[in-house]
């Protein structure tokens, strides 16, 4: 398909919230034995787990390399449809392609830079070459031209918007030196400002506590139920490091209003007790030179904030813990119309992020 | 999607004939260098030209294995979707699979058995592991359930059909003993009547001379243009060895009737003149053992017969041979709606096939 120079505000498209009408979900399928402990068979079968939810609710399509073809084509449910895609790691969210509206129904794509979470200075694998083509080729896969902004960093999972003029990033994600060094925070701004057809970005200072493979992404600590409202990883433990992160995210969000004026009615999701690696979940992983290690004691940056979307449902990470329940009850509350899907989600978290991470939707045009 | 062991006669399926209404058209990309000469190179610019064309009437997909994806999207007209999928060997009209539709418009793919032509017995390569799982794959792309008919051996070019009943094949291709040597003549025509859901099998004996990668595939030799109306490669030159193989085609022709009881009206398509294969043709494909040679003086399997039927045109291959201009205007007579559109593919027939062996159709459903 082609590759437009022109910008999706030029061309009077915007990026939709992820709650408005999906056409469909994209998962990448996990195998990197660096990453996933014992060659990624555990987390196999919980990406399946989620990909049978979400294939309930809209089309889903898992891409999967070469090599695991087969095996994840027998693993998945006959209504998943099951592609080949070259990937280094399976986080689509990060890698693939942002999608944009407009209000013929036109659906197009932006290819986006990647590098891997900051290339050759603080990258958590080498190379990335397969995931920075991903965008284009789920462009082309969905028959949809796509922007290119490739000359940009960025990870899908660094904003979230509201589809009504907002942008919603953290800057110690968007600021890192290992991302867009030469540009400044305006710059960075007026490029999303372009590309997402925003009027306004939102700058949480920083991310979730430890949720250092991604330099703090967004969709674990902030994210829209609907323009106006936003869900924030929080703690009231005054001991627990994450606490000021999650304070000073509250009184940021507290003092701004949104691209049409509104103040924010923020509501806090409080995260699971502090999840730690065991002896045994580090072992089952290749140790690589290059390769973000998992190492036992290390604590994950734990949130049921990195919850996915979709048409009709809401896909939580749960890890049986006590405030599954209440994540549970905050979101059904803020979602009557959706039914909330849980899944034990701790084998994804060990691979470094989330539900959220590992999904990508397309929104529905026409 | 689905794998259904039911079979398209029981559950109402039937394949059209090639000049139904197409939803798209997938062809794969050339490289494997003990094929095709230097590297693939010209062949690519050949399956470039045959693509643009058809990308101008259909939808159109290139499917490439993972080194060549970023050279086969950069070579390729932005209007054609270029999607990863494995493969050892180009030619997706025979290991690809074949798409039945029923009244309602549903559309269900065929993923037959494929063994390279001949298997160990006489396979023209080997492996032909990802070109075995190309049927199932191509559904899944296409969102399609798949008939399994994985036990039996059929190329999609051993096949015509007109899609009202009838059948047309070679004896010398479905019944050679690399094929399905287990099954009589009656059992393989049983099969094809409960998989293409027709009611008559027509048996050619022979297909083109020098036809031997295929075994006399009769998409090279003989083509519904219609029901009850076929083109037939021919030749006048008596001392041609192609001549015999063309009386006894048309003998037989002659002396059946369709499903529905019509005699077939045949058309006589000249071949071209002997085209024989050149030191320096030979002389650029890696030579490999278990691999066909391609060797100078060999003579090819050219006719104009391995056309391919879209919406609207006609994609014909020529030969800058004198019967080119009478191929094209018989052609333009048979088919007065639809463009003829002519490709210089002498170098696809280097390879072993025509522009229908390349071609794969998926018909238009709803």
């Amino acid at each position: 398909m082609k590759r437009l120079k022109s910008t999706p505000r030029e061309d009077g498209f915007r990026m939709p919230g992820e709650f408005e009408k999906h056409a469909g979900t994209y998962i990448l399928w996990p195998q990197r034995p660096d990453n996933w402990r014992y060659g990624g068979k555990p987390a196999q079968k919980v990406f399946v787990e989620v990909a049978n939810i979400i294939a309930k609710y809209e089309p889903m399509t898992m891409l999967v390399n070469q090599d695991q073809y087969v095996n994840a084509r027998n693993m998945l449910g006959p209504n998943i449809r099951v592609v080949e895609m070259s990937n280094n790691d399976s986080w689509v969210r990060d890698s693939g392609p942002s999608f944009v509206v407009d209000d013929k129904g036109n659906v197009r794509g932006i290819d986006w830079g990647f590098n891997a979470y900051g290339g050759l200075v603080e990258g958590i694998y080498y190379p990335w070459d397969f995931d920075d083509l991903l965008g284009g080729k789920i462009c082309d896969l969905e028959w949809v031209d796509t922007y290119d902004a490739s000359e940009f960093i960025l990870e899908g999972g660094s904003i979230h918007v509201d589809g009504d003029g907002t942008c919603i990033t953290t800057e110690e994600c968007l600021l890192a030196p290992d991302r867009n060094p030469s540009m400044s925070k305006e710059e960075v701004e007026e490029y999303l400002k372009k590309y997402l057809n925003v009027e306004k970005v939102l700058w949480i200072p920083r991310g979730v506590y430890m949720d250092e493979d991604t330099n703090g992404h967004v969709d674990n600590m902030c994210n829209f139920v609907r323009p106006g409202e936003v869900v924030l990883a929080w703690t009231d433990d005054v001991n627990d490091p994450q606490y000021e992160r999650s304070v000073e995210a509250y009184e940021y969000l507290s003092n701004v209003t949104d691209a049409k004026g509104r103040k924010l009615i923020i509501h806090k999701l409080n995260c699971p007790s502090p999840l730690i690696i065991t002896e045994e979940e580090s072992g089952g992983v290749d140790s690589v030179e290059g390769t973000l290690p998992r190492k036992p004691g290390d604590r994950m940056a734990g949130s049921y904030v990195n919850y996915y979307t979709g048409n009709g449902f809401i896909a939580l990470p749960i890890f049986n813990d006590p405030n599954d329940e209440k994540a549970i009850k905050l979101l059904q509350e803020l979602y009557p119309d959706r039914k909330i899907e849980t899944v034990y989600a701790r084998e994804i978290l060990l691979g470094g992020g989330n539900i959220h991470c590992i999904t990508q939707q397309v929104p529905l045009g026409k």
